[in-house]
């Protein structure tokens, strides 16, 4: 493993399908018509927002199995975060399926740890079909790491909006028309700051030392992807993320996007800086990029979620907010 | 992947090192001889038992590089977990360390989880220095998952200790006495138990969901191994764990133990149905098993470490205790 990059060069990793379902804001905004499914009743008919963000978790991975005519038993293993305390909406999302569980936990970032581990069991021959997901929810979020909703705080100007989604990719060895081609596994970055309202700039850093390393590792320039796409570094938190990494003589062009600014539309929507969100990444990557990668727009993808590795303990303890990227590489075969 | 389990027989996997750091109470229990090094004053100086456990987990880290002269940038992951909200313990541990970090969650199953990714990363060529580490506080758990400290409640019957301990394994392909043979990942299994005073059996179906499914993907026989170590089910978590296995032909003999029983003294340390947590396992594998499979007391271990996977705000829905195991299975080589 040089330069925290792994290569799949061995059987070869693909997608075989992929799911995502959101939520109310998220099916008005931009990309909405690329999302599976989308709901307007953000709680789902559940006497909870976790137990809605479970049971959307849930629906998302059996449309996946639908759609794929699998069941979960021809899953060789499910590896999934989301941002509860102790990934809880994950552990009772298993509940229903009867198969290995690998629980992930990388803050916003978790989708692209869980495709790097994934890839790891395809591409190393120890598994044929694996599921890599995350899921987020605005109000469960809102609640565990913010204020009550009923309190109705204002929100200020750097803060995100948790995207309330779910998106799942099944990866397998058989030749497909995506293949994930490589993965850097980022390290923890802390540039100290403190602000837990301004994720953007915490995560910033880290998505920068990824990139660098990805490039490094590959000997590649940013023109080799049609195109490189952060979690949700938001609106400014990715225009401080151009700028730092132009600092280290690397330009990012157009072919740069965020996912927290792709699922919304900033001007009409009120979601402070754009999405963010262990889901944000996750459903943007399987629906809108991965349909449009299977219909040629783009041939060479990275992705590369971000996280803010926080909880509400380490705010009150006066800690700082470390980030950590992983870059995922998706290729789309001829 | 039939029967959910993986076998390391690319390159092997095998153990160069370990480490493990353990409390106060831990070190006057019966295998106290065996940590590396141990502490009295359980907040080590710092100003919260959060930062206390980080700084535990770090030192135990710093001295497992130490230990086998290792720098940071040498090792290819740290694969890592603890029981804190958004295993922030381990965010900020790794701060510390420039190097490719994923996180992982499966409660006190963790540390199993985490030798199974550890395992395919250097079986399948991925990376030639992994360290697998998981660690838990007293202190930090209980204010987080029960009680403040303060109140001094009462303890129920069935309550069980969380362990101040960490533990870490650094894996690699070239030879050594101890070699990680094959790993089950275990799925989840939920038998309704809602008393979270009773972890224990919250745990034992899925022990013994993941025991059967090992035995069946291996071809064994409990006899087939000198030791069955499940990680935290306590002395009545494991006393019904032997008894709902028994219940499916199978039986385990005097070979079969429990990390939680074996590092307290339960006459004399006060610590209920014995030892918890996610540092539990980790500990006292990476300390008194190791150490007598490398004296060759032990030729065959299966690992099991066991999780219960809830939070706070699953108990305060009303929802029951699901369980999680992954076995490891270890072998002496001669």
């Amino acid at each position: 493993m040089e330069n925290q990059t792994i290569f799949f060069n061995h059987r070869g990793v693909y997608i075989r399908d992929t799911a995502s379902i959101v939520g109310p804001k998220e099916s008005h905004g931009p990309i909405a018509s690329y999302f599976d499914k989308t709901f307007q009743d953000d709680i789902l008919g559940q006497k909870s927002y976790e137990m809605a963000e479970i049971k959307m978790h849930t629906s998302g991975l059996k449309y996946l199995m639908n759609k794929t005519k699998l069941t979960p038993d021809q899953v060789d293993a499910f590896i999934a975060g989301d941002l509860l305390d102790e990934i809880v909406g994950c552990n009772f999302t298993m509940r229903e399926f009867p198969t290995s569980f690998l629980g992930v936990y990388n803050a916003c970032a978790t989708f692209g740890e869980a495709l790097g581990i994934g890839g790891m069991m395809i591409d190393g021959g120890f598994a044929d079909t694996v599921v890599c997901s995350t899921s987020s929810h605005f109000s469960s979020a809102e609640r565990q790491y913010r204020y009550p909703l009923e309190l109705g705080n204002q929100r200020t100007p750097l803060a995100q909006w948790t995207v309330t989604a779910m998106g799942a990719t099944m990866l397998t060895p058989q030749k497909s028309p995506v293949r994930l081609e490589c993965t850097t596994f980022g390290r923890v970055v802390d540039f100290g700051v403190t602000d837990v309202n301004n994720m953007g700039a915490a995560m910033a850093p880290a998505a920068r030392e990824t990139l660098l390393t990805h490039l490094k590792a590959t000997g590649r320039t940013p023109k080799d992807y049609d195109l490189i796409l952060t979690g949700d570094l938001g609106d400014a938190g990715s225009r401080l993320f151009r700028k730092i990494v132009s600092e280290k003589g690397v330009d990012l062009d157009e072919n740069y996007q965020d996912c927290g600014v792709l699922i919304y539309n900033r001007e009409a929507q009120d979601v402070g800086q754009g999405g963010s969100g262990a889901g944000c990444s996750s459903s943007v990557f399987n629906s809108y990029i991965y349909k449009n990668m299977l219909l040629g727009k783009w041939k060479r993808v990275l992705l590369m979620p971000t996280g803010a590795l926080i909880s509400k303990m380490s705010s009150l303890l006066g800690e700082s907010v470390p980030g950590i990227c992983h870059a995922v590489s998706f290729v789309r075969v001829e």
